[in-house]
């Protein structure tokens, strides 16, 4: 079929699911599926299943490519997964090249979150800009960046670990190892870790913290109790989103692009977390690029990683790489 | 003369001096000069004596174009400055067109830390690099970006403003508006303050401050006294690399840059203040792209501007624009 020549197979695997979806050269999703990440057996093992539901979802079309994003550390260049925090056994793994054996057909590799970034870029909040920052808000904080249409990785692919921006050399201490990073202030373990302490110091607050969840409670408890008016849970917003601010602040001045976008979980808080990081994103930086700037909400959801890995699939096989 | 095709002239205009050099296409300075400022009588009367000192100094050289970096806002598309705060009356000046109709050849504009990335990248300590940073460090601190041989300004020609990025936001404030820049901590400005409300409350000090000087006594002092065994002197440094380390942990972060250039007057404090700059910037950075970054002093001391500017303008032609 001469219409479906441009579909590529964009996959996003995470430590507990893995999304596949076929996407057209617009950037729209076709079709898409959900699997269990069944890595008990390895990454051999995990990389055949894969392969396999790869497969199943192709059914009879031709493809001509796979993107993938990979939580953890990478080269894109070479096809190597380094680490993968969140699945056992992924040490330097050759991801590509495995995968490129099983389906045949040309795997491209990227980390999660510069995948969501060029997906947002391409089909969803960051379309049509020169310049775009993208920040995923979950666990941690990750974030990808677009310049002039191209995802920006810098010579190690490293690049864009914006939530490791230091905002008070002398803050609180980050999972890197450095402290004061923006994920230590307004990730949802930063949240967390804010809401446990003043609950143990016998702060008043209508926040439910399940009984032996006090670690991994959901961020969506805080967003809740800010809903129905505790003031404490929107104070502890309010501030996440100060530091959001300051993080977006940097960012307009070292940058000046057109959009800042956010996904992730962490942004159903809506303006409980916004109003404050709009406010001070625009106080804390020059006038001009201030008022350029657009900071918004993610439009593509969950599907972000699986539309950017395709595209920048297809971007590669449009270079003829 | 065949082989002068390539040769064009860079100017580098700051608030005291403006800088001359006639540069050749492989970045080198083949004669300059410099001449007072003279912004008296305004832009148009200044401008009409930048381009009688060009028609000088080209000589019967044929040129190409002409490459100009200005202190100040500006956009180099339309090639006006905005505003150049150290020269009076520079408001909203049409800068290229005032000089293309004096000397009939192209000229192209750029902010004068943008030049000297540029210069710095093409001729000096960023030679090669495919993301090199620079700040250059004197009353404020201002920045360069070049990535994949370009400079990057954003899409308002605003992007760089390295001194401006918060690395602490409940820090002391900034003639930004804001508080907690690099600048606020690690500028001469900033470094001559500390000394100047330190020696105030009493600390014993051999930093000289002439009379009557105490806002605007040469950071010279500061080295100098440190260099001659001075604790004090030498702990105000530190800590200035400590706050520059900060802001290079940032940028490695957020870039993975090859390398990060340091310009301008105050890298004369040498290890005084580069020690803990290094120090910081790989504590508090993650391994990799820690790995990969040289940090290093500007190669080109005070052609920087003129051999960037001319290489812009070189650029610029060269890819017909």
């Amino acid at each position: 079929m001469a219409s479906r020549d441009g579909l590529v197979l964009g996959i996003d695997l995470g430590g507990t699911d893995c999304k596949f979806g076929v996407v057209d050269s617009k950037g729209r999703v076709i079709r898409k599926a959900r699997h269990r990440t069944q890595n008990e057996n390895g990454p051999e093992q995990a990389l055949a299943l894969i392969a396999a539901h790869a497969r199943e979802i192709l059914g009879s079309d031709s493809m001509s490519g796979v993107g993938m994003g990979v939580p953890g550390p990478m080269s894109s260049r070479e096809g190597i997964v380094f680490q993968a925090p969140n699945l056992q056994g992924w040490i330097d793994i050759p991801v590509r090249e495995i995968l490129e054996t099983r389906l045949g057909i040309p795997v491209e590799l990227h980390n999660d979150a510069n995948a969501a970034a060029y997906g947002e870029y391409w089909a969803g909040a960051g379309r049509g800009a020169c310049a775009m920052v993208l920040f995923t808000l979950g666990t941690g904080i990750g974030g990808g960046i677009i310049i002039d249409g191209e995802l920006y990785t810098g010579p190690d692919d490293t690049a864009g670990e914006l939530g490791h921006m230091i905002i008070n050399f002398e803050g609180p201490p980050c999972g890197c190892g450095s402290h004061g990073c923006l994920e230590a202030y307004a990730s949802a373990t930063a949240i967390r870790r804010t809401v446990r302490e003043a609950v143990a110091s016998g702060q008043k607050t209508s926040i439910h913290i399940p009984k032996g969840r006090e670690h991994n409670f959901g961020a969506k408890a805080v967003y809740d109790a800010a809903e129905s008016g505790d003031k404490f849970a929107q104070d502890v917003l309010w501030r996440a989103g100060v530091a959001l601010g300051i993080g977006a602040a940097n960012i307009i001045n070292i940058f000046n692009p057109d959009v800042i976008v956010y996904s992730g979980a962490m942004t159903h808080a809506g303006d409980y977390i916004f109003d404050s990081l709009r406010q001070v994103a625009h106080e804390r930086s020059f006038k001009k690029p201030s008022l350029r700037v657009k900071i918004t909400i993610a439009e593509l959801g969950e599907d972000a990683g699986i539309i950017g890995a395709a595209g920048l699939a297809l971007k590669k096989l449009q270079q003829g790489g």
